[in-house]
Formats: C-alpha cells, structure tokens, sequence
C-alpha cells in the first residue's frame, strides 16, 4: 500500500488495458506536435540553445509518468519558469557559455531535490501561501516581461535584462538596428500564429472538415509556421541577409550525465531553485486539480511534489533545464482523452523521435518564430481584470496584487513573487494583530448575542459583554488589554464583564499573561471577569492554568447561560446582603 | 493639544512645583549614585571605554525628560543593548579602534532615527511581535552571554566572541594566564557587592538605622566598592602585578559632535540598529507600563518611541552609544519617589559632575570591579523558569522560548531574536493554515450548538453543520474545500451543509473564490450552501460579492435560525412536491 502511493504507476498500470492505450498515444501524438515548437522556444526565453528545450520534453515526461498522480498533466519547459531560470542563472554566468548551461542544469537538480523532500516530507501546505491575488499578478506581470523580452527577437535586435525597464531600455537603445527581413519573418509568424488560433478552426469547418480533424490541424498550426519559416529561410538564404537563425546544433540525443556540482554555486542558487520550486509546484498543481475535477478524480498534493521533483531530476540527467505541469498542454492533453500517465510517456518518445529527426534541420529556423511562438503563447497569461476584482472586494488583497504585479515588472520575478508572499503575509499579521471587537447584546426572543451598533439587541446593565473577534496571541495581547479597559472606563457602573470567545479559535502563553492582568487589575476595581462559549480546543488548554482556577467570575457555555448566571448570582449576593 | 502630545514636558511642567521638586532631587541622587558604576561596567561590556557609560547617561536623560511620558522610567546603558552593542559593532571595525567608537555613535543615531520615526508613523504596534515568551527566553540568554563575557574580567584573562561557544572555548585556552592578584580583587568585589545586595540592610536596621537610610546606604554600595578597589589598586600598586586597570581617560565632558557618517557603515548597521531599537523599546515599555500601572498613570507608547528615539540621538550627539530604560534603575527612581521626568534631567547633572570630578581617578580603577558590577547585575536576568512555564501551558510557546533560548546562546543576539520572532510567527501562519472544525449540533433545550465530539448534541439528518474555528485566508482556503468535500464525502444522504461563521472574522479573496468552488461543487452534487453567524464586517464584504448573490441556499443571522430555516424549506418544498 505504502509502496503504490508512491509509485502511482503501480496502481493504474494494473488497470491498463487496450482502450487506455489507444487514448493514450491519440493524446500522445498530438501534445507532441504542439510541444516542438513551445519546447524550443522557451528554451530560448531561459537563455539557452533550443534543442534543450527538447531535452527538457523527454525524460521529464517519463518520470512523471512513474510518479505522478494526474491523468491529464503534461509536463515540460513552460513560459514562467524559462523566464525565472533565465533571471536566476543570468546572475551567476553569461548567456550562451558552457557554465550558463551548467548553472540550468543544477538548478533544475536542485528544484527536483527541494520538490522531493517537501514531498516526502509532507510539507505541500507551504504552496498555499502563494495566495490566488499574488499567483495571478505575479503570472500577468510575467507574462508581460517575457512578451516584452521577446520584442528584440521580433525586431532582429539584441536586448538584456530580465525586467521591464532594463528591457525598455534596452530596446530603445538599439531601436537603430532593427533589420527588416527579420521584422518580415516575425509579423508573418505572428499573423499566422494569431490566425491559426482565432480563426482556423471556423475556415476549416467550413471547408467541410470535421471537427475533431480541424481541432488537430489547428493544433499542428505552430509546427507547420516552423516548417513554413524554415522553407522561407532556406529558400531567401535570410542567413545572408542578417536573419538571426538558430544555427548548428548537436545532433541526436545528449548523453546522460550529472553535472559537477560545486559548492558555491549550489549556494547562490539555493534560493532561486526553492522559488521556482513552489512557483511551478503551485502553477502546475492548480491545472492538474482543475483537470482532476473534471472527471471527479483526486490528485494527492504531496505526492505530485514527488512526481514534479523526479521530473526535474530527471531533467538535470537528461540534460534539460527546470519543467513542471504546464496549463495549455495538459488542457490539450486532457482533451485529447489522455487516459493515464503513460500518455505523457508516449509523448517523450514522440519527442525523443523528434529531436532526432529535427535537428539537422533546425540550424536554419529563424529565431523571430520562435519569438512569435512565445509571445502569443504568453500574451494569454495577461489578465489585468484581477486588479479591477481584488479592488472591489478588498483593498488589502489589492495591495498584494499591485505590490506584486509592479514588484516583478519593476524589480524582476523573485523580488516581485517574495514582495507579493511578503504583503500578504504582513496584512494577514496586521489585522489579526489589531483585531475587530464587538459589545453584544441579545437579540430580542432568540438566544442570540450580537452587535449592539449592528443590531437591534437588550443589554443587562452593569454587564459588558465583549465579542473578541480574533484568536488571542502576542501580536494582539496588549491590544485585548487596552480594549477591555477602555471599555470599562468608557462604562461607568458595571459589575460583570463577559468575555465571549466564539472568534477566539487559540489563546496562547503571551495572551495568557494578559488575561492574568484583565483579571487582576478588574478585581481590583471589585469587577469580575467571566468567560463565554470558550472552544474545547481552547479550554483543554486553559483548564489546568493559574487563570481560571482564579477566575472571579464564572466559565458558561454560551453567552445566553452568561447572562442568566450572571443576573442569577446578583439575585443572590442581594438575598444574601439582605439576609 | 497636538504640540503638547509631543512635548511631554509641556504638560507636566506646569503643574511643577515645590514639592516635585523635592522627590524628583532625592530621586536623582540616589539613581546618580547607582548609575555610576553602572554606566562605567556596561561600556566595558559594549566594548567602549568606561567613561563613554557616563557621556551616555547624560544627554539621553534630558532629552528623555522632553520627550518621555513616563515619570519613573531612567534610561542609560543597560545590559542587553550593551552586549548587542558589541555584537553589531564587533563585526565592523577592531574594540579599542577609533572606527570602533565612531561605529557605535553611529549605531546609537541610526536607532535614535528609527525610533523616532517608528513614533511618528504610530508603528508601535511592531514591537507586539516579540511574544513575551521569545523575550523572557532572549533576555535568560543574554544575561547568561553577559555574564560569561565577564568571566574573563574576573579572571584577569583576555576573552573573545559575543555567544556562548566563542567565549567558553575562549576561556579555555586562556586558562593558564589567570592572573591571582585579579582573582581576589574580583573576588571580594562580588562577594561585597552580592553582601550588600543580600545582607547589608538587615545588618544596618539591626544597628540602628532606619528602614530609609539603611536602603540609601545599601544602594550607594556599589559606589562604595568602586572607591574601596581602587584605594586597593593606588595602595598596593596592582598595576605592577599585573591586574588589568581603566587607565587614562580623556577629562571632562565630551564635545558635542555628529560622526562621520558613512554610508556604507549605515548599511552594515541598519538592521542591528533596528533589532537593539526594538528590542531597547519593549524593554523600557514594559518597565514604563509596569510602575506606571502601580501609580495609575498612563503611558503613550507611541510617544515613548520617539522619547527614546530622542535619547538615542542625544546619546549619539554626546559621545555616547545606544541607550534605553533599564529596569532596575526605574524600580529605583520610582522607589526613591521621582515624580516627573525631571528627576532624570538632575540625574544627567548628576553623573556630569561625577563624569567631571571622577576622570581624574578612574585610571587605577581594576576592570575586574565593574566585571563583578556586570555579573551581579545581569544575574537577576536569568529566569529558567520560562521554559517550564511554556512547556506545561502549550508546546508551540515552548519550541519559540527554546529555540530563542538557544539560538541566542549559539549563535549570538541578534541571530536568537530573529529565530524567536520568526518561529513564533511561523507557528501562527501554520496553526492558521490548518484550522480546528468541528460539525455541530444543537444542545438540547437551549438555541446554542456545539461540537458534536464533544457534547451531547441533537443534529437534523440530511444536514451537515460545519463550524470552522479560523478566518479564512489564502493559507487555509484549500483546506477549507478538502474539509467540506471529505466531510460531504463520509455523510451519505446530505442535502444541505451549513457553514457556521462564528469563529471566521475576515475572508480574502482567495477564501471567497474557494467558497465559490465548494458552493459549485455542492450544486453540481444537488446540495444546497447556508450561512449562518457572519459578522458584520464579513458581511459588508460579502455582501455585493457574485458568491452571496448566487448562493444556493441562505444567509442566517444565528446556526438555530438556519436549522429551522432549512427544516422549514423542506417542508414547503415536500408540499410544493405532493402538490
């Protein structure tokens, strides 16, 4: 049992059979031919030779397949993590130099080691605080970068830098050099690019194609732009006209091999392979729960950081750079009935077959496809209306979002993402350190206690009844103690003050302290302190303290028993005076 | 109003009279008495020399005095901020070296700056997340680390390091250069000092005394001790055996001088400042708030922050290094009866004509006397007990002292702190992250509802009560959906799930776009979504939010209102179908 939740593969393996199959390589072919392109082109955007992109499509695939948990997800090189390996490994090498493809393939080892232990050491939740406001304006302002960085590409000129205004800059800069064949080459991909996707699939069912056969078609559409390009670049020698082409590349598959890992490298980065680490933890878990849904299957979180660590493990091995789940391949996946796993498998041999065919010929694609290929790929990244959303509910979870979004643009991915998980994290603290309180009162035949400024509700007088609406902890302890007092000073003439803990989920050793001091100062001021609705979590906690074996007043289960027990014990004490 | 919320003096100034006068004189002598030896010992422990203690325990006073709002609080060098002191600087210039001393100025105006600034900008607030067990645990560590670093003083021998495995490892290989003669001068000081603190007064009522003389006699006695070892040193010559003295010391008063303030050192020393600020600041609010409480006063935190800020600057502009309210000696000056912060602009005029007449004589003063001074002090700063205390009331505080605890002592101040604050806040986002629920059911006889677990409860079949004991935030929005579906999952039949808001006080965005999947889920799966016991502010967020507007099923001001309410909806829906 324990060994099948490792290795998913056991289970549904049993249950493969021809029909699996059949899905499985339909799926297979088709997400393969939409791979090629994406896989060179956003080994461009990382900062290295396009067949690794490539290299990054195989074995990836089939470790995935071993020890993933979705059905559906394809993983590989997608747009936001290329971007994040090239901002990362441009510190410590130059693009194009032996130590620059080494630093990748480190990084994607050390990703695949950090996925690994969080997996095995069941420590998923850490995603989660990459809050939905921070994903989504941290992804469109990526995705503005990397359409941004790909302008020079367009242009045929050269730019640098890995945030906006370095890339701005660098633009104008060389606005001068821009060489038209190449401007040429780009706006055709670009149009035909567009085209394919918005408009294709209409001009084909038209001609009377089937759906499903125009479905496919349109998705080979960016690999037949490659060929086209590739035609037009051999046919107008566009070499000799000052056209950036991907140019000779090693043929055939890279051997399998590990790279020499040194010290200092793996030092500085360390913290660049942990955020490209949950970053595409959380881009790729997000699509493989969307898809799961779908067919009402479950994903298990901590076993899917396994399957994402062996993947770029295997990646490092095979020669790759960083992967993980991408959201248009596996929707692609998913509707093109991939079954199991194994279709993800199919695919790294269609890949693998690929490579070796490709490459000979790659030398003369123009780099501007390729450039074309990634901007309308990313552009679907950039969605603003987050923005206009998180403004209407909530001003706090704005500021995370704007902070985020001009973080990344302005300063660069890793600042942006750790400025965005930062805030959040601030607010969070920040309100619950100053947290809201409410005097409650009972809202008139009912045994319900609520706001006396928010409801119509009777008060006992001499009795104050305040509603924490926070749990009690360090950050929000001298906060209740200048509340109650305030309170109490601001009511002339109370005898009974009841604490009503319904919002209070956890009282911890510094709030302790402070109910200690709530209790001794009002009994100084012959006031008695009682508590209402108080949590079993909370009470296990406080039953053997100091506090409430102290405690003036009384403990009550709700807030309506606080009341009767409160006037009660009046009733009594004056019987008893009286006496 | 507003100026004088700012100048304190403004206010208590004009009702000055004979009588304040009077108490704030007797106070400052007996405060001047007892600062001098330690002012003397704890520049020694910031690695300055020992008159830079009195430089800085004379402007700070005056300007505390303008600024302060507590009319107890005595700020000067204290212990803790001494060691940070050294810490910080030890790291950027050579002790004994001119960059040194100017270092620490420049320290003590950094801290002065942000202090000042945290007043301003009313961020007192930030020193509410060093949780009362992450400073007991820092404050047991230092004293220990304090009371090590004397050892050396003690024993004549030279010592390095500012934690604990440095300094034990230092006095090991040191061992064999004791010098005798600084031993037994060591010795009898704090056998002196330890008598006069323990016996002294007891011995002097039983003379004759009274209760008054005999407590001023007792607190002189340190001063005493100073004057008898260095008539010890003159007399037997200690210096040609060896003993380690004061030696010459410039005469006079310092210039009042701005360093050089380079800005490469501001940014080494940025972040230590801004830990010695925070950390000087509980300190002294805590002694402020505590004698202020004794005498029914009040204490503007805020205001506070730029008192010390003030004094801090002050102390930079003086010659001296950073300062703050120490609590023995406020425990004193409130004991001696200091009415207002006058009572620590005559203690300044105090320890500058002692600054003034005790220069000359402070050269043959042995180190090992402030060093017994520094032992005896900080001795009555190690508490243990707080670990127990933590252990026996919750685990989580009991992981943030002792991580405090030994972070401190191994790895040295600063490193301890900001293990302690960021293990306290860890453990908050991670109880945050994974809330308490509990599926609840009505308390026979009353409109309350409980734990099912933990009460006898009466519960409706088909309808599940969910109470979720946490805000909802992106750290817990997963696990919400996890929750509600597992629990969906194992109750077969349902029909209708209630979630029973009382404990939630905020939902964030990420929250809300988790509740809108769980109400999609639940309608694809033909169960209905209710509300119940949202709080207002919640509510008004809620309120205009897609979510509310398509709720499946409805809003309910109590959980018993939303059990009748849906019990009722049954009814009519049963009649609607029969008919």
């Amino acid at each position: 049992m324990r060994l099948k939740s490792y290795f998913p593969i056991l289970d549904w393996g049993r249950r493969y059979n021809r029909q699996t199959l059949t899905s499985d390589l339909m799926a297979a072919v088709i997400v393969t031919i939409m791979l090629i392109p994406q896989s060179l082109a956003y080994a461009l955007l990382a900062g290295l030779p396009p067949e690794v992109g490539l290299y990054a499509s195989v074995l990836p695939l089939v470790a995935y397949a071993i020890f993933g948990t979705s059905s559906a997800l394809a993983v590989g090189p997608v747009a936001v993590v290329s971007l994040m390996t090239a901002t990362a490994v441009g510190r410590v090498a130059a693009e194009g130099s032996v130590d620059y493809a080494s630093a990748t393939i480190i990084l994607a080892l050390l990703s695949g080691v950090m996925l690994t232990l969080m997996g095995l050491f069941r420590l998923g939740f850490v995603a989660n605080f990459l809050s939905h406001p921070v994903i989504s304006g941290f992804i469109t302002a990526s995705g503005l970068i990397i359409a941004t960085s790909q302008v020079g590409g367009l242009l045929g000129i050269k730019t640098e830098g890995h945030a906006l205004p370095e890339l701005l800059v660098s633009i104008y800069e060389n606005v001068g050099n821009i060489n038209l064949h190449t401007v040429a080459v780009g706006a055709v991909a670009l149009v035909l690019l567009l085209w394919i996707r918005l408009d294709l699939k209409n001009w084909l069912t038209r001609f009377g194609l089937s759906k499903a056969v125009a479905t496919t078609i349109v998705r080979a559409g960016p690999v037949l732009v490659v060929f086209l390009t590739m035609g037009w670049s051999a046919g107008m020698d566009l070499a000799s006209k000052g056209v950036s082409l991907v140019g000779d590349v090693p043929q055939g598959l890279p051997m399998l091999a590990l790279p020499n890992v040194s010290l200092d490298l793996v030092q500085q980065l360390a913290l660049p392979a942990l955020i490209i680490s949950i970053v595409g933890f959380v881009e790729s878990i997000s699509v493989a729960q969307t898809l799961a849904a779908k067919r009402r299957e479950r994903i298990t979180p901590n076993q899917e950081l396994i399957g994402l660590g062996a993947s770029n493990i295997a990646a490092a091995i095979g020669g790759g750079y960083p992967v993980t789940g991408g959201f248009a391949r596996s929707v692609v996946n998913f509707d093109a009935g991939a079954a199991t796993p194994a279709a993800g498998a199919f695919t790294a041999i269609g890949i693998a077959g690929a490579t070796l065919l490709l490459t000979p010929f790659l030398a003369i694609l123009p780099k501007a496809t390729l450039a074309a290929t990634i901007v309308l790929a990313v552009l679907t990244l950039v969605d603003f209306s987050i923005l206009k959303r998180a403004w209407a509910y909530s001003k706090a979870d704005f500021a995370a979002v704007a902070i985020t979004m001009s973080g990344t643009l302005l300063l660069g991915v890793e600042t942006g993402i750790a400025l965005g998980v930062g805030t959040s994290i601030l607010i969070f603290l920040y309100r619950s350190s100053t947290p809201h309180a409410a005097i409650v009162g009972q809202v008139p035949g009912t045994e319900h206690y609520r706001n006396v400024k928010r409801h119509k509700v009777e008060t006992v007088p001499g009795m104050l009844s305040i509603r924490i609406d926070e749990s009690l902890y360090f950050a929000n302890a001298r906060y209740l103690e200048d509340l109650v007092f305030e309170q109490v000073a601001a009511n002339a003439g109370i005898t009974d003050v009841v604490l009503m803990c319904s919002a209070v989920n956890a009282i911890d050793m510094s709030a302790l302290e402070s109910l200690e001091a709530i209790e001794h100062r009002l009994k100084d001021a012959g006031v008695r302190l009682h508590l209402s609705e108080v949590k079993g979590p909370v009470m296990d906690r406080l039953a053997h303290t100091h506090f409430l074996k102290n405690l003036s007043g009384g403990v009550y289960l709700s807030q309506h028993q606080a009341t009767t027990g409160v006037l009660a014990s009046r009733v009594a004490n004056t019987t008893q005076t009286a006496a």
